[in-house]
């Protein structure tokens, strides 16, 4: 149920007594009805994260009364957060290279209604998805790259994004290394796919590093991109077993499953508003 | 964490506005800090479920003035509620027939600190787990079961029950069916395993009935026993995959794997207070 | 490796001593290089099973002469037996009614490499799927079923499949019953996917009654398509774990992964001639 | 079904025509009645290795005759071989330090029947374990380690092992790091259980690089000890899911599960004859 009416709360904040009453107390006073409501304490980091989603169409005041009454309680907790509202929906960029079964995957999830955003836009560096963009009426920019061209296609693929408002942009088997720059214009915003159970296998070709290891299960990684090549948080992991029979292509058969299962959980998940980020790891709010 | 100063409290409701504010506020106004609290609406049912774990510490009335403080919100809202204090240990009796990993395998998690109850007694109507009892320092109570003396036994089993203040009975393959009127004085307070993925495979001999049936799976759940077999509220399930090279003894074989941990999981999760059962399902708080 | 020198051979026989180095033998004297084989005796059933994978390129003799030489081996040992060619490539059609997750994760794997076929064609009582079949370059038929033109549509869809040559028919959530003149048409070459961990909610709506039972898993079946309802060999099945959060139309939504593997494996095991059925089980030879 | 009465054969060579003929031949020929069969081809190896079970019963030469048989065959191809009769049970040594989870989950399932072998000795560092040892009728020798008396205790260790003729030694969290001298002793006959799905968190404290570094799956590998520490090759691995709520406490608790399946995994195949090394890596027949 992700309606125009709801809303949905994130915050995280040092931990200490009243948070959670002085939070539902704001929300009530407010009329708003709470929906659900999930929270964590990390007693190591002594750290505080909420997730609340509440109907507003009960609401006996407005928006802006309401998120100044918010406002007011986080600075007296000295919260991070913020507030998605329903009627909002996130405007999403896919960019990929050639592989397209990530980018179907999420396609066909879009279509059925399961990622609640809208795909605003298919980047990639191959020509080769322009028709799959067509079938699914997204719009598709080919921009290449080249060791030379690099900076200048990333200008411009930024250009892109900014001027289409992207919130997300979901890496389904894009294979340039973005650079620190472009990253840092979209902290906790860029999710990629690794094709290994990170930290295992860092890296380029981790299915063959898997395949000489002699390793008995593969699987793969959902991480926001940071500057660290593979060392973003992890939002979501999954493995599957595998024997001395699979050949190299073996395992790339089989990791498909699981990066398309393991890319669409965590767009999924971001698009609901139920990841935080904090100390290089996430919480994902179930 | 399961420590003495720490109380939960599950709720039970129809939904409607306020709760979680009505809640979050009585606790706050004795001073409880709530450490962890996690919330379900069921839309379809009209109901709302909570629970929350507090830090009885920093109470700044006591423990009398608080229950009353959330008996009359639980009026306010009909709330069918329980709190569990922490320094109330459960007690917990294991009913055991002749197959001993069940009872092996929560012994060993209950000496590594993973089951937080006192096992109080080890139930059988063979004498064969005598020994396994007394190597982990746990009292015997053998009480042979034949189609003429059930009744005799089962009364047996109930004095010992109510003499040993048992607040949890759990049937680790315990192969005899319980009279309704046993299953009447502890509702929601049996824990059975059952050797199949219910509702798959009711009755006797289910890896059996699997291998006929030819299934690729085999699987285990543990359940709140209800007057009716197999059919109580499910508090936990799994599966492991098996192939046409399995026997009917492998079956048993990698089922007795399942067993133990869904076995284990369920009983963990009751004595955490994790777990509500309406409509003959369980909401289990992660 | 399904190359157009590669053959496989699967038998089936009454078990007795002598078997395997018969067809060892027989392959090796007309040359053949054996590349795989892997075999299973039940010794419930009294049954051997076999399945041969070789190489005809280092063949001394001609097919005709090595067929010759298995015909008479079987003979011997009373073999029910095929011999797949790799040059003679399947032809699949691939049934579907309103719901396309399967149809595209097929047409997406078909593409990618991973079904060793050819999808010749895909049928359906709906026009929806028009689309998708253009976009991968399939043709498409239209044959709407109502109660009084159900005959009817099955004599067009047989004549379909007679023109076709069809191998292999896939019902990738093809919402019609079939009937058993057609079933009979078409033994062990019917593939459907049933969207429970069968024998567990046979028939209709089996997301609902696994939410209405309160499982604490999911799961989807695949099977080859006999007379009598959702009661054929079970070629492979999966689960995934579900919670009291999951209304029925998430069940749906995390069926749908599930459909799609259990579905795609067994399709890609029927093709590489990896399935053997017996007293309605399958031997799945991996 | 391990009888006396039944042999299993491994062989490993480089592969080309004709061998499956061979030995299928070879063993026909000798009257043994082949119960099992299993290849496996490396084509990136080039390499052949298969397992045979067959019943002896039925031999109408004797044993030394057939061992004669094979090892023609075996020169002819250069095959390693090793032939293993039902009749000489493989002896066992657990090694295990403080944790014992591991120790009772495999004395549990040797009772069960579980483990074709003979559990000749238990060996710790600590005198913990002496009365589990004794509850299972288990000898136990306790060799204290200190940095001083490492070497002293290895020498008696294996002193023990020799005059215990053991075959096989089970680390079950033995949390001393082996010399290469005994390692080298016991090649491919010591199995190690590492708390992390390696190569992933290599070393001390799997669990808490894990927790640190905010992965959503835990896993554990079993593996044969080389000298090079946590490098050996793999034989089972597998995984759990965990979240942002689980503590390096709640991780230890996790991880215990799938240690304790994959390591008793590890230690059946292999007394089972199943498990084949070559290129740091293992072939594990199913």
């Amino acid at each position: 149920m992700v309606s125009e009416q709801i809303a949905t709360l994130l915050v995280g904040c040092p931990d200490r007594k009243g948070i959670v009453a002085a939070l539902a107390q704001v929300l009530y006073g407010h009329g708003a009805n709470i929906l659900d409501s999930d929270q964590h304490s990390d007693p190591v980091a002594a750290m505080f994260f909420q997730r609340i989603r509440f109907d507003l169409s009960s609401l006996n005041t407005d928006r802006v009364s309401l998120e100044q009454g918010i406002r007011e309680v986080a600075e007296r907790f000295k919260m991070d957060w913020r507030l998605a509202y329903g009627h909002q929906v996130k405007k999403v960029a896919i960019w990929v290279s050639k592989l397209e079964h990530c980018l179907y995957d999420l396609l066909v999830r879009y279509r059925a209604g399961e990622l609640p955003c809208d795909v605003s836009m298919i980047l990639s560096n191959h020509a080769d998805a322009a028709k799959v963009a067509s079938h699914f009426d997204v719009p598709f920019h080919h921009i290449p790259v080249t060791a030379e061209t690099k900076a200048a296609a990333e200008a411009k693929a930024v250009e892109l994004m900014t001027a289409g408002k992207i919130d997300l942009i979901v890496l389904a088997r894009y294979m340039q290394i973005l650079s620190p720059d472009l990253v840092a214009k979209y902290p906790g915003r860029i999710i990629n796919i690794h094709h290994s159970f990170l930290p295992a296998f860092v890296g380029a070709n981790p299915y063959r590093q898997a395949f000489e290891r002699g390793v008995k299960l593969i699987g793969a990684t959902s991480h926001y991109v940071t500057s660290e090549l593979d060392q973003g948080p992890v939002i979501e992991q999954s493995t599957v077993p595998c024997t001395h029979r699979d050949s190299v292509e073996d395992l790339v058969r089989k990791g498909r499953d699981v990066e398309k299962r393991v890319l669409a959980a965590a767009v999924r998940w971001h698009l609901e508003d139920r990841v935080l980020v904090y100390a290089n790891k996430t919480v994902v709010f179930s």
